[in-house]
This record gives structure tokens, C-alpha cells and sequence, in this order.
């Protein structure tokens, strides 16, 4: 497959597809994790004009994120309280402004495959076209200076194969984790403009695990060495895996799935093989966790202001 | 293993256990996703006297838990807020009163596993002894009437083994999932003197994904029949699966290899075999998650008692 052929060039509008011909005979649609649903909601109303949806794991970060690209795109309002769509539960939250909502999305893949499924159904049901999904998050770097932002380019289990398994009836099934090249490629464009901080393209490790998962030496439990550990770490450099995070490998997989078009932004907290525990201060550690914000921020306004301008 | 024999009254007290030598060697513990430490809090101040652990998905079903207990152990503040330790975070929620402490772990084995390491690590180092821990959540039963509570035997992966993998350093390593047989029993009769809805003792099937990985037909993907569908849950009730969840097999796996006394109680909010959809109404689903805080309320209290008693 040529990644340089931009498939939207090719047709006017591109859907949200879901692969599951028993919704078309649901009367109703309940979004449980979400707190909507098809009878209770007008989700093409609330949700039809969504052109970028971002996500993350933390939902205090999601609502920052909601505030500052109101902000860049001219369209806040600082009397508004940017209200959490998702506010009849507690599982995720949900935040819009224009064409971009954000989206919480808790720790690890199985918390992240729950929010993907209704949020799929949601666009689904929202008849929304052309949309661009960007998680942004926080990940620990091999061999980065911390503060780098990692671009996922293939997304590798932790035996640095780039597919997700997931059982399904007791059976196992692979998928690819392929993402979208061309979004990365531009949105490393995008960071050299900006300038502000140091981004790379490069392959990222997606751990069941924190701990154990993904070799540190500070969990409950630990049985190997400080040497296997860094043996690991190296093995997985060598093929080419920059960060190691919880959450890519199923988002890369289901939203090639459904037409998505799809990229991972991952600032890295610390170099794992200096340390495990993140000894940063929190003012650090917070600025790191602003880097994703303003590169994703910068590229949905220039993506807007090239459609404004007809190009 | 003879499980009659209580191995507490073997002993005087017994520890909690961390298996990690690199531990000994850190200056300070950073329980990062708790926003704690040792060299930020008197763990053993704060926590020293902890002997019940109740842990939950949802972080305002463990500050209603918290609430209930306080009132049933007649250690209610009415102009508390019962504030949450882990306010400087938004991974987890935690609460404590008296010796009950209340800990929210997100949905799916990465997120409950992330906290547990640091919750081991916590009650480790604020040096507490013979502790209890249940999770109380919610699950999908299979041929059970909804609202049933079901108090697990064993937790069995999606092949319906009673094991739990893990990938450390890219090799798969397998734990048993036992629970503690005798605490599963207590809660059992806990539930027949409390008499206000039906418990029953079963397997529970621990699944990565709440859609496919559970046989659902609603989720954004399902590339098989209702025919298959109900083959595989048949299979799964044939192997004593009562309910279907996403976090009891590392629940199991670490207690039991941190010395924790540990129990699974999770309520069914619908019968599997008639549905996939959570259909009933708010009211019903709120009353239904009530019953493991009850259950468990009336187990620690009668705990309490027993030993404020002598015996």
C-alpha cells in the first residue's frame, strides 16, 4: 500500500464506518460508558459537524486541551464552563468546541477499546465525515531527552511486533496497528514550525502493564535485573521503539477499521533507561504535557484555515 | 490446600508482601498515579491502621461506598466531604474512615493493576497487617436474574482457564487466580442473614474488551452470528462462568502474591444469554450497584464487631 496517495483525495467525504450488521436492527442505540444513546439524544445534531476528535487519558487533561484550542481558534468563551457532554457518568468525559471534541479515555487498552466502540457508534450515528482522531498522551521515552514528543509510526506489542491480539469467542485475532504516515508526516511538520519543543517519528511499544509490562524496577514486584532491564529497553530501541505507552496498539487498530484517519503524539516524561520513577516536578511535568496539546492545536487551526481558505 | 484452615490464626499478624528487592535501594517511593510518596506523606500515619480495602471501577461508586460504611459503622461526619487522598490526580479516586479505605481503579486488567502495585506498595510501607480486600463491581451475568450478586470462586480467562498471563520482558508468565475460598464463604453467609437479595457463588470469566471480548453484538465491530454468540456463553456457564467482568484475574493474582486477603463481588446489572444492551432504567441500575456496598458493609461490620467482642 502506497501511504502517499491520500485516500480523501480521491472521494468528497469519507464516513465513519462500523463493521456490525446487528446495530441496524437495535431500536435503540445505548451508549452506556458515554451516558447517550440514539433514543435519548439527537447525536447527529449534537455531533454531526465533528471534523477532529482528540483523546487522552487523563479527563482533567481533555478538558484543559478543550480550553486552550477554543482559545487558538478564536472561539472561546470565558464566561462558559465548557460543560462535560459525557456528565451522567463517571467512566469518561467529553468536551466540544466547533469542529473538535475531546474525549478521556482512562488507563490501558481495554479502557481505551470501550470509549472507541461507542465513540465509533457515535460518529456513526452522527453521519460525521472526514474526521481525524489524535491521541495525545504521556509515555515513558528510551534514550530521549524528556519532554521529546513521539509521533507513532508503527505502533509494537511488547515483543516488538506491530500488531494488537485481541480473543474474541475464545479465539485470537490479529490486527495490524497501522497509522495514518501522511498525518504524521505532517504533523512533524508542524512541530518544526512551531519550534517549541523536539519531535520524532518513531515506533512506539503499547504494555498491558506499567510495572512488570514494561521492565521497570519500582512495582510491587519485580524478579529480574537491573541488567535484564536494560537489556529489554535496548532490544526494544534497536527496533526502533522510541516510547512505550498503554493505549496505541488497539487505538491504531480500531480506527483503521473504521475509516479513521489516525495518529498517536506522546510526549516522554523521562528516559526510562535512566530511571522508572517520575521524579520531575509537577510544574515539569505538566509543561511536558502541554507539548502534544499545542502541536495537535496548531495543526487542526492550520487544517482550518487551508479549508477556509479553499485549499 | 485445605481452604478451612485459616492461616490468620496461625499467626499473629501477617504482612503485607512486596517482592521486589530493588525497593530497599529507592531513597524515595513515588506512588505516582495515586499522587502519594514517602518522602511527600506519613504512609504509615495515614494508612497504619487500615484493615479493609474496598476497590471499584467507579470513583463515585467508592465515595458512595465510604459514605455508606462511615454511617453503617456509626462514623459519619455530616459536615464531612470525605475528602479524596488522591486529589492531586485524576487516575483514582481514594477515600478512608476509620479502617476502611476506598479505592476507584478505572475499567480493564492495565488500569486495576496499575493501582494495586501502588496500593501493595501503600499498605506496605505504612506497614499494615492482615488486611482485607474485595472489589465490589458490576458485570454481566449469564443465566442468573439480573440484580443477582455473585461472589467469585475463580476467575477464568476467555478460554475459561483459571489463570492469568502476563508479558514481562516480552516471555508470557502465568498466575493462578485463586481467591480466598474461606472469605468467598463468609461473604456467602453474610448474604443469607442480610436477606435482601439473592447471592451465589461462582466462576468468573475476566475479559480484556467489554464488546467482542465478551461476545457482544452491539459494539462498533462483531463479525460473528447471535448463534455463535450464545454457543460461546453456553460453553462459558458450562464451565461454571456465573458473570462476565474486566478486572478479577491480576485482582486475584497480585493478592494472592502479596499475602492480601482478597474476594470479588460483583453484581449482574443483566442476564448475558437475553441481551447485550444495558437497558434498565437508572434508578434500577443505581439500586442493583448497591447490593456488593451493602454485602460488604455488613461483612465489615461484622467483623468489627466480632473483634471489638474478643473473639
Amino acid at each position: 500500500m502506497d501511504s502517499k496517495v491520500d485516500q480523501r483525495s480521491l472521494s468528497c467525504s469519507s464516513p465513519v464506518y462500523v463493521h456490525n450488521p446487528h446495530l441496524d436492527v437495535l431500536k435503540e442505540d445505548i451508549l452506556y460508558h458515554l451516558g447517550l444513546g440514539t433514543a435519548t439524544h439527537d447525536l447527529q445534531a449534537m455531533f454531526g459537524d465533528v471534523k477532529f476528535v482528540c483523546v487522552g487519558g487523563s479527563a482533567w487533561r481533555m478538558k484543559s486541551f478543550i480550553e486552550y484550542i477554543a482559545a487558538e481558534l478564536g472561539m472561546e468563551d470565558p464566561k462558559s464552563e465548557y460543560p462535560n457532554i459525557c456528565d451522567g457518568t463517571d467512566r469518561y468525559a467529553m468536551y466540544k468546541v466547533g469542529p473538535v471534541l475531546s474525549v478521556s479515555h482512562g488507563m490501558g487498552i481495554p479502557s481505551i477499546a470501550i470509549m472507541l466502540h461507542e465513540l465509533i457508534k457515535l460518529l456513526h450515528h452522527a453521519r460525521c465525515t472526514d474526521v481525524t482522531i489524535i491521541r495525545i498522551g504521556t509515555s515513558g521515552g528510551i534514550g530521549l531527552e524528556p519532554g521529546t514528543v513521539v509521533v507513532t509510526k508503527q505502533s509494537m506489542d511488547a515483543t516488538f511486533l506491530p500488531r494488537f491480539e485481541q480473543v474474541i469467542l475464545g479465539k485470537t485475532v490479529v490486527y495490524n496497528t497501522d497509522l495514518d504516515q501522511s498525518l504524521a508526516e505532517e504533523l512533524l511538520q508542524c512541530s518544526k514550525e512551531l519550534s517549541q519543543f523536539e519531535t520524532v517519528l518513531g515506533n512506539t511499544m503499547c504494555s498491558l502493564d506499567f510495572y512488570e509490562g514494561q521492565a521497570r524496577l519500582d512495582g510491587a514486584f519485580c524478579s529480574y535485573t537491573e541488567k535484564d532491564k536494560q537489556d529489554y529497553l535496548i532490544k526494544a530501541s534497536e527496533a526502533g521503539v522510541c516510547n512505550i505507552e498503554m493505549e496505541s496498539s488497539v487505538f491504531a487498530a480500531m480506527c483503521k477499521l473504521s475509516g479513521l484517519r489516525a495518529a498517536v503524539v506522546c510526549v516522554t516524561l523521562l528516559d526510562r533507561l535512566k530511571g522508572d520513577q517520575l521524579t520531575g516536578s509537577h510544574e515539569v511535568l505538566h509543561k511536558f504535557q502541554e507539548y502534544p496539546q499545542k502541536l495537535v492545536g496548531y495543526y487542526i487551526k492550520r487544517q482550518l484555515k487551508a479549508k477556509a481558505g479553499g485549499s
